[in-house]
């Protein structure tokens, strides 16, 4: 489908704001509840909270995060679906969702259509509403930003926490992200998030969307180096080492396991929990004077630089 | 000062990301908490929220929102009080703050430097913390989000409530915000909203972004059309009927009067509370049938069109 309009009707200028607001709030259907709990009010309201919440935002970007040949569908997906892992990442329940656009008057109406149906299927999915926005005129250019609130789990797993000799797992499998489509079909890792933040064992937790290489180093306790078996990385078809180190957009868990939990106990439980969903321990935070010939350091490797 | 940096060396592109966001904490400085309750994890951590919550969003873009005469300073503070009047239009206090900035890497490191002072300047008046946000690129263009978050008054202020025979009443001055610089120096509303929160006769209310004349239309009641009079307009000076009523930008609070309360009991509140604000009856909301030959019926004016 076409992103730009090749005529002015078929595009989103002739519509206006006040009505293009009208026809998104079409678009979204339930996904969006009425004022003022949802879109049409100067801010949205929402429910009182019980615990700690959590807060997040990331966009997607026309010729960045998706391009072309993205079906909009696809590209509204994984606008939310990025904010989703983030609250993964801590162990939290996505709750809220606000929406801001700002795009091109020559974008197409049946594009936008279509990506406002990727965003409220991946609402309805999780019962995450989508409750306001904003839209505004940005020539050439479509980035949509999407802020999501969440409730916390009774222990927020953070990036903090890892101690030298704790074991370094990771979810599902990694690299070749964009060549297989993965970074618009995965999905987030909510009830594996949920799941780990309460096991006592698991110390740190971060969502591996830069590459884990680079991410890894978020998650290591300080002066201490991630050491990686680089035959026990869990490669996505046709993904060398190097790709799965170093690709981004994987939106797997990667976490911390205290050095002293025996292996089987975490690995046992997160079978029955998860048994379609590989986990995999790849290595382990190295100690001072830590010898070990046969792990990767990766202290040399980048993952992806967003403003390079 | 310039937007874009005359050389490499004056622009972001060479930081790369980790350390363009280790200098944003340093620019931020106390108007960010540290990590998990602040930037650097997956997701911030806001505290448990008594009562109901508000949630907004809104961006700044270089070449609509602000330009090369801005300076950067005023435009993150812009960014920071558009966001904080939609609170104030709902009669809210705002909590916590996220930026997504998408931005050219040829942006000049001293213009984003101000930028931030601008956010962090604001962020400090007003005690609300940013907590968290994105980065990513995007060539040749400049786009700000903030997501604004806030506690939600006993009685929320909507746009819905206003019946006809409502008095209307607008806070401030209208008109010429863009050529008197008044869209850059706006105080948002905060504490006029709260106070008329809690003013049993406010019926509705919503903030002055797009024009009196267009924004007045959603705050009518069904089937009522709002009715001005002209002369009673506050004007900033300089700015004809015509500008008070179409110019956007004017960040002033507009609300309904319940028909029946006298008149010098709201007024005489709000000139105790705010002496040096003025508060204006600029007319009504028709009633079927209403005759009011020396007011202006506001359906045919339009206000700031942001897709056209």
């Amino acid at each position: 489908m076409r992103f730009l309009a090749t005529t002015l009707r078929a595009s989103i200028a002739p519509l206006g704001e006040e009505r293009l607001i009208a026809t998104i709030r079409r678009w979204l259907g339930n996904a969006s509840p009425a004022s003022p709990f949802g879109i049409g009010d100067d801010c949205a309201v929402l429910g009182p909270s019980r615990g700690r919440q959590l807060i997040t935002v990331d966009p997607v970007i026309h010729g960045i995060h998706f391009d072309s040949r993205t079906t909009p569908v696809a590209a509204g997906a994984k606008l939310f679906k990025r904010n989703l892992s983030d609250i993964a990442a801590m162990g939290g329940r996505p709750r809220a969702a606000v929406v801001a656009l700002a795009l091109d008057g020559r974008v197409s109406r049946a594009w936008l259509a279509g990506f406002y149906r990727g965003l409220a299927a991946e609402s309805r999915r999780h019962g995450v509403p989508i409750v306001g926005g904003d839209l505004a005129r940005l020539p050439g250019r479509f980035v949509a930003t999407l802020t999501l609130v969440g409730d916390a789990p009774a222990r927020i797993l953070t990036r903090k926490g890892a101690r030298p000799g704790d074991r370094i797992y990771v979810t599902g499998e990694l690299g070749r992200s964009l060549s297989t489509g993965h970074h618009l079909r995965f999905r987030p890792r909510l009830a594996e998030g949920a799941w780990l933040s309460r096991r006592r064992e698991v110390r740190a937790m971060m969502d591996v969307s830069d590459g884990l290489a680079k991410d890894l180093r978020a998650l290591a306790p300080e002066g201490s180096e991630p050491l990686v078996d680089a035959r026990a990385l869990p490669r996505r078809r046709g993904a060398t080492a190097r790709e799965a180190l170093c690709d981004g957009e994987d939106y797997e868990l990667v976490f911390a396991v205290g050095g002293r939990t025996p292996t089987g106990v975490l690995e046992g439980a997160w079978r029955r929990a998860f048994p379609r969903t590989r986990l995999t321990c790849i290595g382990r935070f190295g100690r001072a004077g830590d010898s070990a010939p046969d792990l990767l350091r990766l202290g040399k490797l980048r993952g992806y630089e967003h403003l390079r």
